[in-house]
């Protein structure tokens, strides 16, 4: 797998900074060369130069972008990865690679889908193929505004998404179909992550509480943290992120507080963080596994993966 | 009713406000004495002094200091209405108006629920009077500290309440023991409200949204708000409380936004924020006129205490 090169609309420090790390930079069209170099950012060409290049795009472009992009990709006979601002319909196939590996095998167009759909799918689709989920709900409790963002959020205060339930579960839905799930969604002022609050009702009797953990200890892409280590908030599992020396302070695992997990009766209660800036990450490299057809084996992907970004178990 | 002294341990601005607003001060014992005279603080007396010019004493202190205090109640001969901080045990009685009022009449000691169980209490408690709630689930977004604290919060943090189930279900079926109902918890970074989203699973077939909101409309300390209005934040209710010139920009009522409340089936999904500060206000009047005996009827005591804090619909 090649990085031929990335695009950026505007001469941004991100700009520079691919520059830096040695990737070929392209602008969207003519019109933006002239800024770029002003700025003295070599740039490799534009949009169209750059399709003629490659054999898959990794659309990373704002809601509603990607779909004018299609088109594009379509004339140059390239695929694409779009991600979960994107409709379902535009690709055809929502990803998770636990579920969807075998799915986008071969295939033109695939949808990763958003960071807390992904680490929904992540701890509810083992659950939900060992035990079997009768019904599910998660409160979404969202970072009001990215790190680097100085507006968005709801600056003391609580923002409900009022229309409920919310689209997260059925985005969800998009990659398990059958799942019973339902969702509602407050923004909060903290830029970290996203913490889910899960209810989930399973089928099958008698499931301990450390039946549910050791089932997520045997899954990739789950990491459990803990209040009796000290780890009691988002804030903490950044701060691990930074101490194991992670690139960019990123957290691509579904955290789970191993001991904010309890069965009682069929109940099960459980709460994760979710880093809304890196999940999706080992998701989309998995999908262009898939998509290239270069593995046909979902675990032999994941861990490949895993090993490359340096969050194996 | 009459105000006949309030208690304070230290002469703070409080204090002084009491002593403003013409309400006699007095100290636990003599040993304080000497602090409130140095601030220029007349008092009154000691609690010993008070307690024999009382017939009830609405005790909030922090918690487990009500339990020290009882035995002193109890040898004056006086009643007492304990705060939710205190063990249902202590009192024997978990206090609601809606649910609680008959019960209350005449008795020594009463407790009444905390802020987050009150707000439960007022919406899950007509719900299930009409329709019947099989099940019931609330996440509960915790305001990080008070407004006037410099300390407690969650800063720019997600601080789930890592045993779960939590307390919250608990408290509520300490007054309503029949209800199904389990909660998580979190803790934000906001000072001015709790926020819930609640799942209730009805029994009754056929509820429709407007079958809902009508029977909340029918109840006191039941207010909506709504997005459609502009009214998205619980930032935004704090500011209607002011605007309202309610005193001390308190909000009493329990807030359910109208435009976030939806049935799906058999599932009900809305959202309420609750004013930690003074939700249970209205409810210790009310408990004080049970179990004085001043007024037999449940809704007539709800509407006196209602009109005189400004609250009526």
């Amino acid at each position: 797998m090649q990085l031929v090169g990335v695009t950026k609309t505007k001469p941004t420090y991100e700009a520079s900074i691919a520059i830096k790390e040695g990737m070929p930079l392209y602008t969207i069209d003519d019109k933006q060369l002239v800024a770029f170099e002003e700025q003295g950012l070599k740039v490799a060409g534009v949009l169209s130069d750059l399709l003629t290049k490659v054999d898959l795009v990794v659309d990373c472009t704002p809601n509603g972008v990607g779909e004018e992009n299609k088109k594009l990709y379509e004339e140059a006979g390239v695929k694409a990865v779009f991600q979960g601002g994107e409709e379902h319909e535009l690709a055809g196939l929502s990803f998770n690679a636990f579920s969807s590996y075998d799915q986008a095998q071969g295939r033109q167009w695939s949808r990763v889908v958003s960071c807390n759909t992904t680490g929904l799918i992540r701890t509810l689709y083992p659950l939900d193929r060992v035990f079997k989920i009768d019904e599910s709900f998660a409160a979404i409790i969202r970072r009001g505004a990215d790190p680097a963002e100085s507006k968005g959020s709801a600056l003391n205060a609580v923002e409900p998404s009022l229309h409920v339930p919310t689209h997260h579960g059925l985005d969800v839905k998009t990659v398990l179909p059958w799942l019973n799930i339902s969702t509602m969604a407050v923004k909060v002022p903290t830029t970290n992550m996203h913490v889910h609050c899960i209810h989930a009702k399973l089928r099958k009797k008698g499931v301990k509480t450390s039946d549910v953990l050791s089932l997520w200890d045997q899954m990739p892409r789950i990491r459990f943290v803990s209040g009796k280590h000290g780890i009691r908030t988002s804030g903490q599992i950044m701060e691990i992120a930074r101490d194991l020396g992670r690139h960019s302070g990123d957290f691509a695992e579904t955290v789970v507080w191993e001991d904010g997990t309890h069965v009682a009766g069929d109940s099960l209660y459980y709460y994760q963080a979710v880093h809304q800036e890196s999940d999706v990450i080992p998701e989309n490299i998995d999908c262009i596994r898939s998509m290239m057809e270069l593995e046909k084996d979902a675990s032999r992907s994941i861990r490949k993966t895993d090993k490359s970004l340096g969050i194996s178990k």
